[in-house]
């Protein structure tokens, strides 16, 4: 039993590695727009191959913990929850290499003003990517709780910075192409938070058997 | 073991009607946005309710055939491959519920010539669902790499579509807010795709194993 309260160790340590890949990656893409530098972009598609190995790493010792220790209650729910956060994760990888692809086709445009909002909503995404794994591995549900009430914050900021983009757009359509590009920089932030609140509601199913799934859900 | 079997095949079928709920939501939804009817949108949020229900019934389910078969091999990776895909369902509904919500956004706007395309992505995305979920039932590789084949053709359906769209806010500013709308219906398709795809590399994994996870997503 020792061996197997190791193993679920590592297993979380395999998270944290993933999950601070992962924050990295949404930082340099996001930094790739707004400084207009591709060197970042390119940074964020190098990490995005060891994202992609550590996430089959991460499944295929999940499942063999499985097989060998064939846990109950518990233990059993933080091993799923943990397959669960591990595809949360690459998904938010998949997000921030978008967004790099995005920062790379704006590095020729001038730099406009609506980008203002990107940071901040980038700064808030991220905190709610560390907030929600830290809550898993300290299973913390008051820092679970809080991740979920972030998301609204990121939908209010997504909201303001989209009529900021279509008004944009509607002064001058050579605007267009690059607002379009902002506006997907947004959606794909958005995602990355929808991401980090799908792994709340596990951290709080899993430490309190409540499922909140459907009440967050409400808010999409 | 007889019983075991039983629950085996009473997840699949509950998988089924999963998929065939979100299969129908996929479908109003965007016959919503295309006959400019409320409708079958205000249906999709009724059977999101029921997706919703459907998807924690699911997940306690395989998490109780976990706990009390212990597994191991085959068997274990079905299990582990329905709670994915359980998950992946689920968020096509979601999107669903997006394009959904669109389509009651723009039911007074005039209808726009390019959602001649949106029909076409729409009928190609919903035979992916459905291949993807007739695979995993089945375990038929050759339909699950059908799949992987098919995301492809959505990508250029989607590429293509994007730049109708733009050139039509280039031409017409007061086209700008619709035509943002569209791409949003437009893009959740393609997400939803991505969902399927995921599902079908699952089901590669499940019945080969070997993981071809990272091959498709380079296509991303």
């Amino acid at each position: 039993m020792r061996h197997f309260e190791e193993e679920l160790e590592q297993l979380k340590n395999k998270l944290l590695e993933m999950s601070s890949l992962v924050e990295s990656a949404i930082y340099r893409s996001v930094t790739s727009v707004v400084e207009k530098d591709s060197e970042p972009a390119n940074e964020v598609l190098r990490i995005e191959v060891r994202v992609n190995q550590l996430e089959i790493e991460i499944d295929d010792f999940a499942v063999n913990l499985l097989a060998l220790h064939q846990p109950m209650a518990a233990d059993l729910r933080f091993i799923i929850s943990g397959i669960k956060i591990n595809n949360d994760l690459e998904r938010m990888g998949d997000l921030a290499v978008n967004i790099a692809q995005r920062a790379l086709a704006l590095i020729e445009e001038p730099v406009i003003q609506p980008m203002i909002d990107i940071p901040h909503i980038a700064a808030l995404v991220q905190s709610m990517v560390r907030k929600s794994l830290d809550a898993f591995v300290s299973g913390d549900v008051a820092l679970a709780r809080s991740v979920l009430a972030s998301d609204d914050g990121v939908d209010d900021l997504r909201s303001a910075s989209f009529h900021e983009l279509i008004s944009f757009m509607e002064r001058d359509p050579h605007n267009i192409r690059q607002a379009v590009s902002l506006l997907s920089v947004v959606r794909n932030l958005e995602r990355i938070a929808d991401h980090a609140t799908n792994i709340a509601e596990d951290v709080l199913f899993m430490t309190k058997g409540i499922d909140v799934r459907h009440h967050a859900e409400a808010r999409e």
